[in-house]
Order: C-alpha cells, then structure tokens, then sequence
C-alpha cells in the first residue's frame, strides 16, 4: 500500500516532524527522507569498499581512526567475556602482539588492557631503522595469540612496516594450528594517501582508515573487517553498522570520505612520485646544511628511519644539541608548521616515544622534527624551510653548541 | 626565545608541513596554527560550560551522545579492574541501576556489561504514564550500587523524569553511608533544548548532551562530569579531552557546538511557549478526530506518556488496529515525516521496547507513532498532518476495522 508513492519527487512538501530523531533526516529511519539517506550511506559503504578490495558488508563507519584502531583490538577480545568466564580457574587471557611505534590509539589500548587484567600483551621493539623485524612477530605467536596489530606506515618517522611478510607468516601458522586465530591489524591511517590499500594483496583481516588524515574527507574513521573475523561492540546502543558503531550515522562526513578516497586512488601513483621528488630535494639540501656545519663543524643532521622505506611524504630529522619542541616554535615563527611527536601524545610525557623506541640512547629533549607534506607542498616551501631552519640555528648556535 | 613572534599575525606566510598531524590544524599541536586552535577549543569549552552552570574543567568534548552515555556508565566501571580484581575470591561486582525506557545507548550498554560479566544490573520499570517512581529507584540503592542513570525526558514519549527528586534520594544515601557513590548520570539529549540544565539545579554528577538533537550544531557529543567524579578512559588513544575522548579533536564541529548551545539557552523560554500551544491544538485535533471515530465508533486514538509532565515539541500515539510501521509509510508519502520508534534501534526488534514498557498489552505491531516538532514547525504543519492522517485512516479502516 503506498509503496507506489514512495518517491520523494512525486511529494510537492515535506513536513518534517522527525526533530526528536535528528534535526535532520537520518539513514536508520523508514520515512522516505530516511530511506534516501539509507541509499547514499550504502552507495558510500560500496565506493569505499571498492576502493580496499573488499565487499560492502566488509567496512564500517566509525568516528575516527582512534575509535577503529579501539574496536579492532577490543571488539576481537570482549567475546569470550561471560560471567563464567571471570570465574573459571583455567580461564586463559586473549594474548596480543604489537610493537613499540604503534599509534597511541592501538599502544595505549594494549596497555590499559594490560593493566586492568584484560589481556595478555607482547609489545616487539622495532630496530634501528624503524622497521619491525617479521622473524620477531613470528616467534611471539603463541596458542593463545588472537590478535597481531602492525601498523602500515609510522605516523612520526613514515617508516612502512613489511605487511605481506607478516600476513604470510600469520596464514602459515593458523593453517598448522588449523586455527582462525590470530586475527592480523593494521593501522593503515598513514599509508592511505601514498600506498597500496588491496586487503587482498595485503593480506590484512582488519584495516584503520581515518578521514582526518585525507585531503575533503570528512570526519569519519573506517574499519576494514574481513567477513570471517567476529567482533563484539565496545559501545552498547543501537544497532547502526552492524552494531558495532552505535549513534546515528555522520551521513554528510561519510559522504565526504567515501568521494575523497576516490579521489586519493585515482591520484596516489602520480602524486606518490611528485613527493619522493621532493623529499629527495629535501634530504639533499639538508645534507648540504649538514656538511656546511655553520662554522662550528659541530651541527650533525641524523634522519630517524629509515631512508629508503618510508611515506614519500615524510622527512624526521633530528639536530645535534637543539630541543625538537624548540625548533617547533621557532620554525612556527617563521610561518612553518611541523611537529615534533604524535600530536596525540602531546600533553602528556615529554618527547616522543617512538624516537625514543629506535634511538634509546639520544636525550628525550632532543627527540626529532618531522616535517609532513600534502597536495599544495612545493619546492619553493622547502627552500624557505631549510632558509628558515638555517637562521634559526645561526641564532641558536651560541647557547647550544 | 622567539616568543614575542609567537602571534600569526606577524607572519605574512604559512607553510603547513604537518599534513601527518592532520590535513588542518588540530588543537594539540604546539605551532602557532595548533596554538590558536587550541585558543578556540577552550573558548567552547567554556561556553559550554557557561550553558551548565559548570566549570570548563568538568565539559568532555565527545563523538556523539551514544559515546557520552558510554563513557558515563562504562568508565565509572573501569577504575577497578585490575588483574587482582579479576583473581580475587571476594570481588564484588558493581551496581547500576536504570529504567526500562531509556535510550539504547544506556539500556544496552548495561545489558552488554551484564552479560558479559562486568556488572550487576537493575532496570526499574517506569508507570504507565511514563514516569519513574522515585521510591522504586530509591529501593534498589545498595552498597555496591555505583551509578544510578536515569534520562531527563525520553526520546520515544517525551515524558520527563523527576531528576531533582531522584538526585536528593542519592545525595540523602551518599550522606548516610559517607560515600561517593552511587554517582547520578541523566542523559538529557531530548531535554536541552526546552528543560532547564543548571546541574546545580538537577544536582546530577554526569549529564550527556548531542549535537544533533540541536538545530546547526555539530556533530559532538558532550559529558558533563562533575569535578568530584573519578572516570577511566574506554578507548586508549591520546590524552585529549582530559584522556576521555581519545582523537584529534572535532574543532569545526565543537565550534559550531556551542554557539548553537548558546543559542538553545536564548530562546528556550519562547520556543517552550509556542511549542505548548502547538501540542495543545494538535492533541485537540486528535480528540475531534478520535471522537468522530470515522463513522465506525472504532477509531480510538490514546497518548502515550503522560500528557502533562512531557516534552512540549513531542506527541506520541496508538491508532487503535493500525500498525505504527504503516502509518509512518502512509504519512511519508504525504510528505510527513514521522517516526514509530527510535532510529537507534530501528533494523532491530519489532516494535518500540519504549511503548511495550507502558503499554505491555498492546499488539508490538500497533506500538505508537511519534511526532516531533523543531523551530520549522507550524499550526498549518499540523493542520496537514492530521488532514492526511484522517485520509490514511479512511483508506485502511476497510482493512484493519
């Protein structure tokens, strides 16, 4: 009955009495303006699937990448928690294996699961260049292992992780335990703009996409979640995404998303070469300042990371002597903006910890400046960097060397 | 050092190189951009706190309300696990108490916390007006009992709690026994935008707003959390937001917030006025209607919720034999658009839990329809609505009397 009208052209006006819902119309309502909004949230579920290789029941739309990063370790661990299970005393821990640069949003959440007695965690350190060690992963696999979670590319220092190598050594021992577990992450946040997404290829069963890390893209975080792997909701409400993201959807912000990565794809390889052009520049005039030494012979530029495996749009340096949150303000007088840890990190202890995890020897202060650059970054502005860099040092030099 | 540059006004150029923070300036950033954006941040802070009568100490920027409501009940839990916690033979679980009407995001975040071992739980059930009774909730304190939430107005009926009264019974118990718990959480989404929220007044301890129950506000989440209540994150992540809300922060969204807040507490008294006046006339319309029974002295048409102590933008009805999914249909295609149930829940159970709770007897398929109305409503709105809604019935009555 009615079904013949239920297009929203054949109605001249709409009187929208559905305030309490939304003040505006919103995908989980069965009113036509709800099931036009339901349409273009699943045509953006398609696009962005499309765009990882992956199905549309595959992705889910979250609130950001921290909240992703959170579902993929806790939403895998809340399953076997029954109120048996806090009572049996052979009851084993979920165990998880991660490294010592992930993103806060995955490091910290093994941590306050650690410590509220809620899973068992090995934290691999990486090695000196920033790049996690496969053969390391591999021997922390135990029985009990459900979860592995290696980002794709660091957020301080670009260094890409080798992700196929591990996915490979994960379906190696889940086929001789004839197991489903362990279940394999990656914090995928970073890489987005510059590297290959294929879950397929990558081998990934879970993958953390943030909007904010994308050129338009609006507010919004994506989990990858491969069909066969099973997780429970961290939040209880209602049941938009599968119930694993509860609240009405952010419908213009996925919108935003689902076009902006479409766009990141069709650009990546062309863009992708344009930046290892600059960083290249960039490396190069930095090598020069290095070798001028200013007159003192005493200024040293150390690169943190790898040189060769990292995001093309990454430079983090560290200079001999002289404090990164020093040059961070410094260089911002001059107009330029960069960072010198996880901005996400950046209230609490002092410098960052993942320099910290590959130069354990070098005075926290010091740490490293990352510079990060994006679509409008031109020659010109690394020029007036290094210029800047350059005179800021000449006056700092006589309090720091 | 360089201090005295430190306003961008004095910079003729920005270059941006820290595209790996985020696309824009995030407000944890210590460059002039983040500095400024951090400036903004707390200027909504507290504004919005302004708008509590709290302090800017005591606002936690969130996602969304769902998010608020989670963190209220699920990170007053958290504090005590511990891997002893778990071993120990003596552990005693903590209580929460909560209605039979609230929103999804409170009633199944405590029935996930239950079923999965990590709480005792006590839902209380509301009369058949829609009303919790105080002495109900008052008789199931005890002295484990560490959260009581219970929803200033419901988003189904609009009936309002009595939120004073329930925070006296609390602060009457704590006084006695020398404790800070329970602590009291009311969600007032639906209630900002016509109740007082003085928390003073209410004398609530954790209160949960949504941008988008408030017209040009962003999509954000806030929890008021009084000073003297201790919560532990959920998510692991950064240290924004008092380490409460992981993630770069929302700032457009935050902005946009507390301006429209602002504007909410304005005209609240005047827009309570007219929207009384136009919930009167459209219950009058609805008893002419009901009593002219369409010819078969069959049609009844009964609130749902008390019809005084309610919202005055929300009516909420059963149509005798009619399914409220179909009336929703019909109505849309008249280009009214309405709801049977909250969105939150939609694709799940049949039928509203909200209606079933004060009207157990009735059909779950009859339920009740829910109209709500915003700044945009007027008389000639209602007027057409019940001239279509008369139409429909006319239509159906040969199927359904």
């Amino acid at each position: 009955m009615a079904k013949s009208n239920l297009s929203s052209k054949t109605i001249s006006k709409i009187i929208y009495l559905d305030y309490a819902a939304s003040v505006s119309p919103n995908p989980s309502s069965i009113h036509i303006e709800g099931v036009n909004a339901r349409v273009k949230l699943e045509k953006a579920r398609k696009d962005t699937a499309t765009a990882l290789y992956a199905q549309p029941e595959e992705i889910i739309f979250t609130s950001s990448g921290t909240e992703s990063n959170n579902l993929a370790i806790q939403g895998l661990l809340v399953g076997c928690w029954t109120p048996e299970f806090w009572v049996s005393n052979t009851r084993q821990l979920s165990h998880i294996i991660t490294t010592n640069i992930e993103h806060p949003s995955v490091l910290e959440t093994c941590r306050i699961l650690e410590q509220r007695g809620l899973a068992e965690v090995t934290i691999v350190a990486v090695e000196e260049n920033g790049i996690v060690d496969t053969r390391k992963i591999k021997k922390e696999i135990k029985d009990n292992t459900v979860l592995v979670s290696v980002m794709y590319a660091n957020n301080e220092i670009g260094t890409i992780q080798p992700i196929r190598e591990i996915a490979k050594e994960i379906r190696h021992f889940r086929k001789n335990k004839k197991s489903n577990f362990p279940v394999f992450h990656t914090d995928a946040v970073q890489a987005v703009n510059y590297l290959n997404i294929n879950v397929e290829q990558l081998g990934v069963d879970l993958l953390t996409l943030s909007g904010s890390k994308i050129y338009d893209a609006g507010r919004v975080g994506v989990l990858y979640k491969r069909k066969s792997v099973k997780l429970m909701p961290i939040y209880g409400g209602g049941d938009q995404e599968m119930g694993l993201h509860p609240g009405t959807e952010n419908l213009s912000e996925i919108l935003k998303f689902s076009n902006a990565l479409q766009s990141v794809q069709k650009i990546k390889e062309k863009e992708n070469k344009r930046l290892v052009k600059l960083q290249d520049y960039f490396f190069m005039k930095l090598e020069k300042m290095s070798k001028a030494g200013f007159d003192t012979n005493e200024v040293g530029v150390v690169i943190n990371g790898d040189r060769e495996n990292r995001l093309p749009n990454n430079i983090n340096i560290t200079i001999s002597k002289i404090p990164s949150d020093l040059l961070v303000i410094e260089l911002s007088a001059y107009g330029v903006m960069i960072s010198s840890k996880s901005a996400c990190k950046s209230s609490s202890e002092k410098g960052s910890y993942v320099i910290t995890a590959i130069r354990p020897a070098l005075d926290r202060k010091i740490g490293g400046v990352r510079f990060s650059f994006g679509r409008d970054t031109k020659k010109a502005d690394i020029d007036y960097t290094v210029a800047s860099l350059i005179k800021i040092i000449n006056k700092l030099k006589k309090w720091y060397y």
